[in-house]
């Protein structure tokens, strides 16, 4: 990071993704002719499907490009409260269901109806690395309570609680999780729930994997109060991550102060994105994103044993996104060097556990199983060869 | 605005654009079946042109929806810096050239990694609502300098001279300005530049509209210095709202600043839309801009004093955007019961000036030139028969 004498002080707190010193060393080692599985980026090889691409390019067409209500088009946020009423069987009207820039655009909005200087928020280490800056982005404090396999490595009910003796403006669960693909049970999450609302705290559940659980169908958040924030995300299991799309179902009493942020900061979502993403609830575009959901499970399937045949330990069941994280502790006590030397000497792109928090993380790993059956054996034999 | 008793604080005062009560009202009327003459959005009546609507299609077609990299794909930041070099003759290199999320994302990234806690940042009142409220994102202070038309609507060296007494921590231009279309002169803002040196504070010069100057062609802040902030974007000049894209030109010590912020709170910038705005800086597309802009000249040179025959005194010459800021106090002291007055019973949407500040915020109206010569022409009828 550079210092400068007059950046805010907050900058000073908000670290960079050091996977993205990975991915620069990749390009250059391509660039020198070397080949590369990369398994390092939260982005999975396809490209958006068919019928999505052909509504863009219609939208386009038909002139959908000027600015449209900050909350999203009500066509879009009807089609998003029809899927969790056929879905999930409970009725979340439109009016509560807000078109985000991406889900960093509902997380900001989130955190930024939500936290006061200093205010504390309570989250999973590991964890997706934004969580904690989009804290930090309103000076707020990220409270990052260390979980791992005796938790599925999610918060407890009586982590949380504990937690909230001294206080806490919000509580943010990711399910499934990113690094670690590992789910929380509805049950925990009602019980968290009324944890917050006891204490007068808010619960805010990342769903931006869930479309992507391999063997089970949790039912979403949403089922469990009409209180909570819950983001979601075209960009995974719609593998629409360019476009730049989410939503978030907002408690009513939030939804003005959501609105007027939004204004504020975003004016609106994409407008071609916002008309394509009505595509993605088609039964024939969703038929195309189950087989793609069932070759990442593949991959998991493969991933996984293939892994922990090497020494990787992966002690709580990856349930879902598309992310192994590897306890790398038999090679070791560095991840982020360790990530370099795999990259340099046996051509396999990971990220370190630094990303994620502060938990034994140079004890971690994670890898994107984001390339192809081939790919990711390839990078096995090659993980295979140079560590045994 | 709905109060929850657990918001966070700044939310008390980020306020909700006003006009989207007209807006929303306008909707209601053309409903029941009346004709409403529309000049209350700031964003015209075209859709983007031809060539960059292709080149987003085409960018769709070749699978381009994956991410980019935060600071935006290097193709499209070296087709500004060339533009820079070309227009004003300014050697601008790519690297400090950052492609935002619109000009929206530009100004959150430049306050995100400024403000502090309180932090005063010097703005114009009137001025653009949501620059206030960005600094109140960051619970910073947002210091509205009345200005009038004997400083052209626009912050004078020496009232910002005097303003750093209490200390400062950031300075925002907007020339041409959004409400009142006025531009400060270059000098101005290199005096302003040297003073926000002198104390230790960063410029920032917002020039959204500045493709769209009428009668001169001033040349860009980057030519000042190469230490401010110079905020662009591609929804005004370039027509391409909808599709939320803008850029920054950032003093090199703050490039890994502004990139770590948008890694963490953007990702990335719009994909499709990166490429596609390559096309923006064509020849043919430019040619077609051009003539747009010739249009919207056309309407200022009719609007303009029409208006003041009307009785709405506009006192400092409108340059550019497709803003007029009429004094509209010989009608009302209640600028925005005034607008919804004109709306039920003239059928002519404008937006109130309590939209644009503090400063005799209910003598003013502001009319956007966004509709086609004959809508403007019903509009000026109507409002003469009604306010005669």
């Amino acid at each position: 990071m550079t210092k400068t004498d007059n950046h805010s002080r907050r900058m000073d707190n908000i670290a960079p993704f050091y996977v993205m010193d990975i991915v620069n060393r990749v390009k250059e080692l391509e660039q020198e002719g070397r080949d590369i599985v990369r398994m390092e980026v939260g982005e999975p090889d396809f490209v958006t499907v068919e019928p999505i691409i052909q509504a863009g390019i219609e939208a386009l067409q038909n002139g959908c490009t000027k600015y449209t209500s900050s909350l999203g088009i009500v066509e879009l946020r009807k089609k998003i409260s029809l899927y969790y009423q056929e879905k999930f069987g409970v009725d979340v009207p439109y009016e509560r269901i807000v078109i985000t820039n991406g889900a960093s655009g509902a997380l900001m909005l989130a955190m930024g109806v939500l936290v006061n200087y200093a205010d504390r928020v309570i989250l999973s280490d590991p964890g997706y690395p934004c969580n904690r800056h989009f804290v930090r982005m309103f000076d707020g404090d990220p409270v990052m309570l260390p979980v791992d396999a005796s938790t599925n490595y999610q918060l407890s009910a009586s982590m949380v609680e504990k937690c909230h003796e001294k206080g806490a403006k919000a509580v943010l669960l990711s399910t499934p999780s990113n690094p670690t693909g590992t789910i929380i049970a509805i049950d925990d999450i009602a019980r968290i729930h009324q944890i917050c609302a006891a204490n007068g705290s808010e619960l805010i559940v990342d769903e931006i994997y869930h479309g992507l659980v391999y063997d089970s169908d949790p039912p979403s958040a949403v089922t469990v109060s009409d209180d909570l924030f819950v983001i979601n995300s075209f960009s995974k299991y719609f593998g629409m991550t360019g476009w730049r799309l989410g939503w978030m179902v907002v408690p009513e009493k939030y939804v003005d102060a959501i609105d007027r942020l939004s204004q504020n900061v975003f004016l609106s979502a994409p407008t071609m994105a916002q008309y394509a993403a009505i595509e993605a609830f088609n039964p024939k575009t969703i038929q195309i994103l189950e087989q793609r959901k069932q070759k990442l499970k593949k991959r998991r399937d493969y991933l996984l044993p293939e892994l922990q045949k090497i020494g990787f330990i992966i002690d709580a069941e990856p349930q879902g996104a598309f992310y192994l994280y590897a306890d790398c502790s038999k090679f070791t006590d560095d991840s982020y060097k360790f990530c370099l030397d795999l990259l340099e000497n046996a051509g396999v792109a990971i990220t370190p556990g630094i990303d994620f928090g502060k938990h034994n993380e140079n004890k971690y790993v994670r890898f994107a199983y984001v390339s192809s059956m081939e790919r990711l054996k390839s990078g096995v034999e090659r993980l295979a060869s140079y560590l045994s």
